[in-house]
């Protein structure tokens, strides 16, 4: 029987490393074509059986991909790929475990920064002032995390690691190890309640779009910086910046918006208290993320269930 | 028989804090004395048989403290008080375990800050510029750490939780949890090969003064940060701001100096590439600090061993 041979596309930023990583794994049946740019993308996609893409690249010519089996995205938010893959009824498989770490740096780091006033004491080294700032160790400190998926629990762990108290919020509730209490969604004003900070990491779906407006700062409260890693979509951006302006949080961290770039216009470049960064939180680096592809080519090949599946009518 | 007492004296910036948790302890057999200023101090300190103390508050009165019988520092570098403590024959303790974690807070705040262009995405948000700078992650770099007391200890297993390749240079070479490798003193250009972080966490001894010239950070090398958080003695701050201005280190993190505050001429202020802070990398909160005082009063009353004990000859 001869071997049945199957067309790759890559569609991403880092085509050409994704090429390099998966030529060199020697995949069996596999051909491979990167695509460059938009038009070439809908020429070659009635063709391919399988896709790996960032997601923004692809959403808008997805249709086009008739033949297509399966697609494996290069991002940890696939929300624009789910409607698409769900008409094709084919299975889409994200990236798990990999961008934690990433997570977690970001979220220290800003975390650090701002109890260490990192930023004030540049300030001070700048004008050779020789200033001892008072500061609290993270120790003790209350950290809430929303989500409780590979990044909620990476982020939990890592805050653990540094002392301080973690509490997170989850659909379910259940029990996850590392944080010490688990609250369900219906009890998200206890789970506020006296926060220091609040890390968001949740999917962008029917339910959280616009979670994060003035009742939820309200709720959270004058002490709390929250920090959201999750999508833009969830947070009412002018409630945001009127509640840092009006002292209703102590400050916010943001990695991503509604519309990006951020417009220029936009009242969170300068809310008070505001640190904003252009969505790279935790980047896609290939050489992480191409070992997942390649595992799932092997089990897709093999008729295995993938990893990191989407549940398309859960959406994340 | 009638129970003994005696006299405590505290002696630190802090001081109505100690004395606030030092008599919420209850001890008994406890006379507590606060010194207000050097005048005070010395005019106590001869009836005195323990004392409680900031060391660079002290260090020039402590001969007179004729009736000493134990002192407890409240910091980690006890150096100034090694020699008197020897000439009264007297035991000194330390703190241990309670600096880690800070220290560990300092220098991850430092190299997520640097790794992930805090200040330089700080300055595009002014500008309201959206720039994604590339960055690297943690895992996998490479970090050394001097000094595998209880500080470099718990720097190294931090370190270790993001996933950084963590070895160690110590006196013995002898192995340590948490650190992949361990050189012996001797070893040292092995150790300092190919390091993208150096953290120096050494005491204060006639062995460590001036060790880090020139002639070090040609070893370290140019893709190095070096990060001290040992004693501003062990640098020869010229020859390092030298290093940085001639690109031959990456940069620099110095929390301690050889004068302090840092004379406003001192080169480091504005050498490319360094960080500089004042001498706060690790506060001495009463509330961690307070409870080895305690404990130790209780063991001292015994007669039983003190916990943190200096070696008065080896000097830490």
């Amino acid at each position: 029987m001869a071997a049945l041979t199957r067309t790759l596309i890559i569609a991403s930023e880092d085509g050409n490393e994704y090429a390099r990583l998966v030529r060199a794994a020697r995949l069996p049946g596999l051909r491979l074509e990167v695509a460059r740019g938009v038009r070439d993308l809908r020429a070659r996609l009635p063709a391919a059986q399988i896709l790996l893409a960032d997601p923004a690249r692809v959403a808008g010519a997805l249709e086009r991909g008739r033949a297509l089996e399966w697609v494996q995205s290069t991002w940890a938010g696939v929300e624009r790929l789910v409607e698409p893959c769900r008409r094709l009824r084919i299975p889409l498989t994200g990236v798990r475990g990999v961008f934690g770490p990433l997570i977690s740096e970001y979220v220290m780091a800003y975390i650090l920064a701002i109890e260490r006033h990192l930023f004030e004491t540049r300030a001070d080294q700048a004008r050779r002032a020789w200033r001892q700032r008072p500061y609290r160790s993270l120790a003790g400190l209350e950290i809430g995390v929303m989500g409780l998926g590979s990044i909620g629990r990476h982020v939990a762990r890592t805050a653990a690691w540094f002392g301080m108290r973690v509490r997170g919020l989850s659909y379910s509730g259940r029990r996850v190890r590392g944080v010490e209490r688990v609250y369900p969604r219906g009890r998200a004003a206890e789970f506020l309640r006296g926060l220091d900070y609040l890390v968001a990491a949740l999917p962008m779906t029917a339910e959280t779009e616009s979670i994060f407006g003035a009742r939820f700062f309200a709720r959270l409260g004058r002490r709390a910086v929250f920090i959201n890693v999750g999508r833009g979509g969830q947070v009412v951006e002018e409630e945001l910046a009127r509640a840092l302006r009006r002292g209703r949080l102590r400050g916010a961290v943001l990695d991503v918006f509604r519309r990006e770039p951020l417009p220029r216009a936009s009242p969170l470049w300068s809310a008070p208290g505001l640190f904003l960064t252009p969505h790279n939180a935790a980047a896609s680096f290939p050489r992480s993320v191409a070992p997942i592809f390649i595992e799932n080519y092997r089990r897709f090949v093999a008729g295995k269930p993938l990893l990191h599946e989407v549940d398309l009518e859960r959406g994340y």
